[in-house]
């Protein structure tokens, strides 16, 4: 017997039919003797109908009246799916955020968890339920409810399974697991068993939109074995978990690829102390997220510094900094390129193994793919590239480092 | 200034305009400088809309998830009235049930107020705050979410102004107040203006659906005074009040007419103790309601017993009931008459006025209304009389005691 935490996104509930196939799952997993707690999200579409509501009354920037409201959605679905397990004869009981001991600071619609209190869910499972607990919401101290934001759910599936020291935590989604690379760009992607916290945390912040890198976080902070996996079939999703010696034997885990990205140059930069820390200091005023930066060899004291940023956020360059940063930093004029994207390696066994930046940039030099700038850590590599050669580069690294082979050993 | 707490139903809040236009509402109050609480009921339509889908789950009988799963309509309820205020510029809060400190007992669905403490509201009030309560809705001393049943908004306005000590409790509903008769029925019925407590109930249980008799009962125990009027217009409804002297000067207050009446009538009953006691017995063992009893005078040492039930449960005695009833009390068979009303006038003057029910008996004599049945009390008297005849019935009453007349004094 083991206990472990299910959660459940709006897509596997999005109707009362997904509701059924989901009690289904859950009754088994309790029939199996295992202690089982469900953390689910609203129904698909409430969420956006609530907003829709909301925004008709003029009041879709009223966060704490946002969270009264949209805190709703995940307990009807509670509600819905303890019925569902009723009438399959299986104890179960819903509870909310805040019933579940789910204490969060007080920053309403991105509020952090502070404490979880789990003895009434400890008090339900020793009686033999299911525990369902509403996703995404908690309340403060001052017992005002509260949401956690976008990942919501995942986040409160991740803190329950750590603070009730669950054996596993599993996410239930729309895909099979965690993949080699993107399936619908790379045929032969395959699905992988096992990946790091480390990895998957590279992997998410990459562009492999599966988990959100927040609750990915939290797991590694807590030790947390995830597993994510499909809420419409019955296979093995991907586990992710802590890292083990023989993990290191996989040298790349996955390719993932990012195409919201947009790069600036500034030319003719005076190569002296100051000018780098002035860009950059206006830039994190106004909270640009920067990725990665080069300064080009200078000539005649001048440099070019390039840098990338999220697409979103290169608009809010061109129209309201571009003239300052000119002006401050002393060049000769800010060059704008949004057909860009990211192309990146993650693998733990990077740390152990040489030689990988040279066959990555090898293999896509095969394919005449010109890298514009290179970033690496110590499990990661990326390349910026042009968008137009992304689906290329995926392809290419993926066979290059064989990745459609299960790994021999490692995994 | 003065506190007030409103309560708007369903039809008030059936869409996002509706909301509107109440926040406009409850703003002028505010601005006028009374101290406002505000109870709402789920939208228009949301209700049933949880219910369709917990039958869809097979969950409707599930009464602890019922309530978890219907208290979301109200809570939407809230939040979007807030939002509206916001957005008017007004400042207000939205508060469940259990965060109004408004505990019940643990019967879901169907839970009883056993205590409200009113601390958080008294704060957020003397803040300013207009404070917006999900009616319908507490929890119990374990912070488990139950709903108050049929009418329950109603009894948290008026729980709520008991213990705020509140100077009006305004019941916001889709008709201009209560009625002398039925206007569908009687063109010229007339707005009553005040009523006592007493009056009200004896009207709402007397077929009235304006306000619940719950409500009412919980109003006049608490003495808060009540006003119905309609979200609709701005007249002045009908305020429903402790009695005064004055009160009775005013002999018939109003006539009310039920069609939802069955009569029974057991014939040649053995005249000897305890035959009335074994069939009331079995009734009251199935719980059923019986109203008006009549015995008739015996001859030969034999009875007729004759009594009325509401319809659906007269199905219910001719269905499980009649062989045991026959056998048991020993009569010769039951007789069904399911094309009877009852009509009633209603009145506390009738304490110190003479003569009404002679007056009564007379006028609808004067129609050729035959009385099957009659019961009085205090302060009211009904008859029963064939369903075909109850139109004709009210708007004679109502013209023979002039109740198109606005009273000259004691109202």
């Amino acid at each position: 017997m083991s206990r472990i935490v299910q959660k459940y996104g709006g897509t596997s509930v999005a109707d009362t039919a997904r509701f059924m196939k989901v009690a289904r799952r859950v009754k088994n997993y309790h029939d199996q003797g295992h202690e089982v707690v469900v953390v689910v999200s609203a129904m698909g579409g409430v969420t956006d109908h609530l907003i829709r509501l909301a925004n008709e009354v003029g009041g879709d920037s009223n966060d704490r009246e946002m969270d009264m409201l949209l805190a709703t959605g995940e307990q009807q679905s509670v509600a819905l799916l303890a019925m569902a397990l009723h009438g399959l004869g299986c104890p179960a009981i819903s509870l909310t955020g805040a019933q579940a001991g789910i204490e969060t600071d007080g920053v309403h619609c991105k509020a952090r968890i502070r404490n979880i209190t789990p003895e009434r869910i400890e008090n339900y499972l020793n009686d033999g339920s299911v525990v369902i607990v509403a996703g995404f919401q908690g309340s403060t101290q001052d017992n005002v409810i509260t949401t956690l934001g976008r990942g919501g759910s995942d986040l409160t599936a991740v803190a329950l399974a750590a603070v009730l020291h669950a054996d596993l935590c599993q996410i239930y989604t729309d895909v099979e697991g965690v993949y080699t690379a993107d399936p619908r760009i790379v045929p032969e992607a395959r699905k992988i068993s096992v990946i790091s916290h480390d990895e998957m945390l590279e992997l998410a912040s990459l562009g492999t939109k599966v988990m959100q890198s927040r609750s990915v976080e939290f797991a590694k902070k807590f030790g947390v074995q995830l597993e994510v996996r499909s809420s419409l079939s019955d296979r093995d999703g991907t586990i992710i978990t802590e890292e083990t010696a023989a993990m290191e034997e996989v040298v790349i885990r996955g390719v993932s690829y990012d195409r919201n990205e947009a790069k600036l140059t500034l030319h003719n930069v005076a190569d002296e102390p100051g000018r780098a820390a002035c860009l950059f200091g206006i830039l994190a005023a106004a909270s640009i997220n920067v990725d990665m930066i080069i300064q080009n060899a200078s000539e005649e004291g001048r440099a070019d510094i390039s840098c990338t940023v999220p697409q979103g956020e290169l608009k809010i360059i061109r129209r309201q900094l571009a003239a300052r940063i000119v002006e401050e930093v002393g060049c000769d004029e800010i060059a704008y390129d949004e057909d860009v994207a990211k192309v990146s390696l993650v693998g733990i066994g990077m740390r152990s193994h040489s030689g990988v930046a040279a066959e990555m940039f090898a293999a896509l030099a095969g394919e005449g793919i010109n890298i514009q700038m290179i970033s690496t850590s110590e499990i990661k590599i990326s390349c910026v590239i042009a968008e137009s050669a992304v689906e290329l580069a995926v392809r290419t690294l993926h066979r290059a480092f064989k990745l459609e082979q299960e790994p021999g050993n490692g995994a």
